[in-house]
């Protein structure tokens, strides 16, 4: 079959690989419809993260299942399936308390696994990590598409507003106007903020995170940015999703938040500077968030998107096929898409 | 009047000051019964947080109302009364929210107003800042020492806790064997906390601990105390108190988290450095705690203490009167005594 495979920095290909093979009992084989490119992706492209030459690429990935392992209970062959970003046991400890992002057995995509950029992928703890989307959605190709965000980007988004503590009648500000940032935005809407305050700097992003519910755009940077959501929420928003993932953006969080409330930080953040954590200390705010635990939001959010009430797939703005992957990192590496759904 | 005055480091003398009189109409004075040197009062004494020459230490104490200002509705002279660490009118938008140390007109003992470590001391916005003690507590003396520890370390022991979200069955870790840290073991076990690790070096103060209710006494430092809370909790205590406020505390305590559950961080930590923010974001643990609303708890645990039921006195094994109290720093700078209470 045919996948991605990482060659070095900017240098992904579309190689001949072997086909997936069941190789424990509890694996599924599943022939990938729809996967994804992922702005974390990006810092493999970019050299940032280091990986080794020949690993598969991608983590965002739905598709039908071909072959089951003996002792798979739940997943039958044929089934549609949507996978989650991390693979879990569903079994553990932490998946049963719904943390299945901290699963004792849990993996990652890619690496010595297969990725999700491919034709075809073997699953491991197939149980565990899938879900089956009923097949009341058939092949309705636009419900897929509005699915399909919730293997990783709006799982994410609505992890940040969930930990961030964002309900009815909330101020919110979100950081970043990239697919998690706009999917924070729908979450907290979701979940009926009064005032959603998206801070960002692309026009087309930004106009798409008013058509998800923000009620105010901020392009202003930095300290500005702060001052301008104190001022407008008299002391800071009372939850802040940070959907960037860098040092500035933690801290311009931490400053826009309201004494006693919670910052979110969702982004794959490489830091080796301390965040400020005087502000902090002295106002009481709590940093919260984390890697999602997609597999556990997904029924919930399934429900919501097969309802028509969610909708994130305009974030998916550029589609291509497996040949077209290389081009959409190019296009997502210039910022020229927000996100890349791959058909392979 | 005389007064604890700031000089230079290591260099607190009782000087002749002028008594304090009524500046704003919701000012009173009162006579200090009891005041307390804190360990943050040894960031000043070791010169590493500077005061200026001349300005007044202590923000611990009780006392009885001398005057009362014009516009002060619920104080009466005679009112024996505790104060919290810090000032609040009572009636801004965060004092209703319960978090009083972010007041809009919130101010500090010293610097430019009185300390506790004094004969009197003027108290502004004595409305919102004070709580009377209820006249059945009388003159007893033993149970106001046992009061007196809700100014600042017990409220701060009992933020950690609720913070870091310790409830009935929690397994619970508390770093530092100092006031604070004795203070989160009462909190976690009033909290019915199941389970309680204590991390701390000072064998007395360990023992104190164990009678306060901490089932386990970990010795060892650094990644050796993580992995003994690790192994015995198998994956990380569900509460962590974080009560030293240095970064190899904070980074313990992220490492001894259990995946999805918090850290409370209540120490007064000047950092230049940053925590481990991989394994907070990789396991979703929720940094949260800060400067305690002591204010906005007083009244509950005031309830508890005189009630019997909640007694932090041992920490207080050191008694000073005013002239004493240049060894009392010098005692607390050398950890021969935990705390130390003046009696002015």
């Amino acid at each position: 079959m045919r996948a991605t495979v990482y060659h070095g920095s900017r240098d992904m290909r579309i190689d001949q690989v072997p086909d997936p093979r069941i190789s424990a009992p509890t694996d599924v084989i599943a022939r990938i419809t729809h996967a994804g490119i992922c702005g974390s992706d990006l810092w493999s492209y970019r050299g940032i993260y280091q990986r080794k030459q020949g690993e598969r690429m991608g983590h965002e990935w739905m598709g039908i299942v071909e072959e089951v392992g003996a002792e798979v209970r739940t997943i039958k062959k044929g089934d549609r399936v949507i996978s989650p970003f991390l693979i879990s046991d569903g079994t553990c400890e932490f998946c049963r308390e719904g943390l299945p992002s901290s699963c004792i057995h849990g993996e990652r995509w890619g690496g010595s696994n297969n990725g999700g950029q491919a034709e075809a992928i073997r699953v491991p703890y197939a149980d565990g990590t899938l879900v089956v989307i009923p097949k009341s959605v058939e092949d309705d190709e636009q419900l897929l598409k509005a699915i399909f965000p919730l293997t990783d980007v709006m799982a994410t988004g609505h992890h940040a507003a969930v930990t961030a503590k964002v309900r009815a009648g909330s101020t919110v500000a979100v950081i970043g106007d990239g697919a998690v940032g706009l999917c924070g935005v729908l979450a907290a809407k979701r979940l009926r903020a009064e005032r959603i305050f998206l801070i960002g700097h692309q026009e087309a992003r930004l106009n798409l995170g008013r058509a998800f519910g923000a009620t105010d755009i901020i392009t202003a940077r930095d300290e500005r940015a702060v001052q301008e959501v104190r001022e407008q929420t008299h002391g800071g928003a009372e939850a802040v999703l940070e959907c960037v993932g860098i040092l500035e953006a933690m801290n311009m969080a931490i400053h826009m938040t309201r004494p006693g409330r919670s910052v979110s930080c969702v982004g794959f953040a490489h830091m080796n500077q301390a965040p400020d954590l005087t502000r902090r200390l002295f106002q009481n705010i709590t940093i919260t968030g984390g890697v999602a635990p997609a597999r556990a939001y997904l029924p919930e959010l399934l429900q919501d998107v097969i309802a028509g009430t969610l909708d994130p797939s305009p974030v998916l703005d550029m589609t291509v096929d497996l040949a077209g992957v290389p081009a959409g990192y190019a296009a997502m590496d210039k910022r020229t898409t927000i996100k890349v759904l791959v058909h392979p």
